[in-house]
């Protein structure tokens, strides 16, 4: 598959080295297409890199990898008509430090999965991966357990697509749950507090959740 | 222990059933303090009843089990000079339906487990309990695995002796995580909107989270 990856940050460059390593043509897009970090990740993996709307333009699977708060602003920048009938896979969370904690914005009300599909209504977004760390996302087997991934999204074509690529990364398909439509964003987004908190405590970001029932 | 437990919804009379079924002492705190749910409970478990006061001025400790949105006051009307000095285990969620949709108000920049540490600077607010359904809160072994609970707070102490208290419940306290100090109760109350949505999707409520990591 031809894949865009947006963002130039640790979460793209791994996500989009992952992919070149599964055997997918990667461009790793971002804003002005040759920034040090994205040639340094082409010289690594083989991939490409172009800006936001090249990236996009070539893929067939687009997948947002830029922090949430600028999400809307990377995707502007990539074109609509770039997006039109793909399946964009949106990975970020609104997260930043302000007055010296993490805060979330949008959040409750809002979340940023919905943000991407009311502004790109052709695009097929679906939110995922967002509640671990990117090592975990690539690579589920550095913890152990049959902990999990979510799904949400309007398109349960473009879901299953996303959760076959997903098993392209390590994640059993009955580890994936689907969590309805795209406003389940907000539930998935709100979990980063609980996550940062946890990272904090335990040191380290190489954990996740396990959900456990009595039937 | 002396308990009073604040609050005749399903959360506070399981709370009291389970603490006179471990032998404590329970006054029931409502507003009226002689409910028809009072009443009924007092009949079924040989606790006794009493207003939100009555019940604060008994007890050693108090457990706020009425809605995360009218905490407040619940807790006001208990009297604060009846909270001084005390640990007050906060078990709520400020949730309500609006508009068809569950919301959680206060969100992400403050919490009911900090506002009702602000209000009463000189009870000893513990935050617990609220990320699992009532069920799972009293007799964890509905649910298998090493699920976990949060607490967090400001005492030590209080927090030593909340999870003694949790340990009584059944939940060993390898499984009670520390979380820090009280504005932990933003991250474990927006867990709420993943916990609905989870519940939507399993069909019941008998489930948990239990925390996978490397290392």
């Amino acid at each position: 598959m031809r894949y865009a990856v947006l963002g130039t940050g640790e979460v793209g460059r791994t996500l989009g080295g992952k992919l070149v390593a599964l055997g997918h043509e990667v461009t790793l897009g971002s804003r002005t297409g040759d920034s040090p970090a994205a040639l340094e990740w082409v010289r690594e993996t083989g991939g490409g890199a172009g800006t936001f709307a090249q990236a996009a333009a070539a893929a067939e699977v687009v997948v947002n990898a830029v922090g949430g708060r600028v999400a809307l602003a990377a995707l502007e920048a990539a074109g609509a008509e770039h997006l039109a009938g793909k399946v964009v896979v949106d990975v970020s969370n609104p997260l930043a430090f302000e007055d010296g904690r993490v805060r979330l914005d949008p959040v409750e009300a809002d979340s940023v999965g919905e943000q991407l599909q009311r502004a790109f209504p052709h695009a097929r977004v679906v939110k995922t991966l967002n509640t671990v760390n990117c090592q975990v996302m690539v690579d589920p087997a550095r913890v152990p357990g049959e902990h999990v991934l979510f799904v949400c999204g309007a398109d349960a074509d473009a879901k299953a697509q996303v959760t076959a690529l997903l098993g392209e990364f390590g994640w059993p398909a009955e580890r994936v749950l689907d969590l309805g439509g795209i406003e389940g964003s907000r539930a998935v987004e709100m979990w980063l507090p609980l996550w940062l908190t946890l990272m904090q405590r335990f040191g380290h970001p190489d954990f996740n959740l396990e959900l456990r029932r009595a039937r």
